[in-house]
């Protein structure tokens, strides 16, 4: 790590040298370094613990020819060709685990009758854990390859007919082809967005 | 770093090891090294690179009196002792910034006419870059608490009048009272919310 400090590599896989993907290299995805990188995962903070993150990880021929059904023009070739697409969803029923995941109150209340706090909570929870998720596929020195641009009612109906999923985003996983990468989108300055008071 | 392998400190620093803080030890946070966090979480991906998260940061007692009107009981001393008290939101505008931000094409007509996909994107993304934003803390030095117990109409109100900003989560940064944790709460296991298919 020459001269810099400890951690600096690690640093660059999660952020610095890490993007997003679009054209995959033909090596496959071990099992296991994928379920390691949910453990890791797992481990980040959501609100009450309430965990609504849900998987479905995609690789075989016939369960990505449904998924391609839904997905842009766009991303036909992205899904179609990276060894695993991961649909991200969070559940509806996520809050019936409270008991059991923060036991220091009865949560199920705060949820069963308000649809609306189900769903941002949903989706804003099983978004960290997808953060998390990402940043934890890197740490295992796998690629991604996140995406909004499919028809989350069309995944949903293929997936979860009884409605009890919802999909949040696609990201596919594999080792990514550095060589068709474009330079870098530009970011925001701390300036533009953030401010102390 | 001893028998384990690269980078194992550093992971462990961002997910074994962290843990969601309610107590801060009375130690300063640097203002440097909370924008270097900001610049590497700002790397992480959004969709179409829409960059939609806003910070306030909070800190002086004059601004944490404002917040501590808005928060639950339960959580009104941890946000009145954490040195920092990140207001996470997103701009119901940064469809504005696409032109500068994802250059391919124009892609604020995706979003011009649509304001229940401004507010969805907004979410989903605004908690993927906050998710970042949690671990980049971790990764330098920080400790994090991030909290839903709050009332986001009264911190827009309080904070953002003109309705274009949207308080996502309350964020606590500082050094942790590691004394002050209890056990940490147990997680769900790959093969509950997880399948191959």
């Amino acid at each position: 790590m020459r001269d810099e400090p400890e951690g600096s590599q690690v640093l660059a896989t999660l952020f610095r040298d890490a993007r997003t993907f679009s054209y995959w290299q033909d090596r496959p995805v071990s099992e296991t370094l994928v379920e390691a990188a949910f453990e890791l995962a797992c481990l980040g903070p959501t609100s009450g613990n309430c965990l609504p993150m849900r998987l479905v990880l995609a690789r075989s021929p016939a369960v990505k020819e449904r998924l391609l059904q839904c997905v842009s023009s766009g991303n036909y070739e992205k899904v179609r060709t990276a060894p695993v697409t991961a649909i991200v969803a969070y559940d509806r029923e996520f809050f019936e685990l409270l008991p059991r995941l923060y036991p220091h109150t009865d949560a199920r209340g705060w949820f069963t009758s308000n649809a609306a706090l189900v769903e941002e909570t949903g989706l804003r929870n099983s978004s960290l854990q997808g953060a998390y998720f990402i940043l934890a596929l890197r740490a295992q020195g796998l690629d991604c390859g996140p995406m909004s641009g499919f028809d989350a009612d069309k995944v949903d109906a293929a997936f979860f007919p009884d409605r009890r999923y919802r999909t949040n985003f696609l990201l596919n996983i594999g080792y990514g082809d550095r060589g068709r990468l474009r330079p870098r989108l530009p970011r925001l300055g701390f300036d533009e967005i953030a401010h102390w008071e």
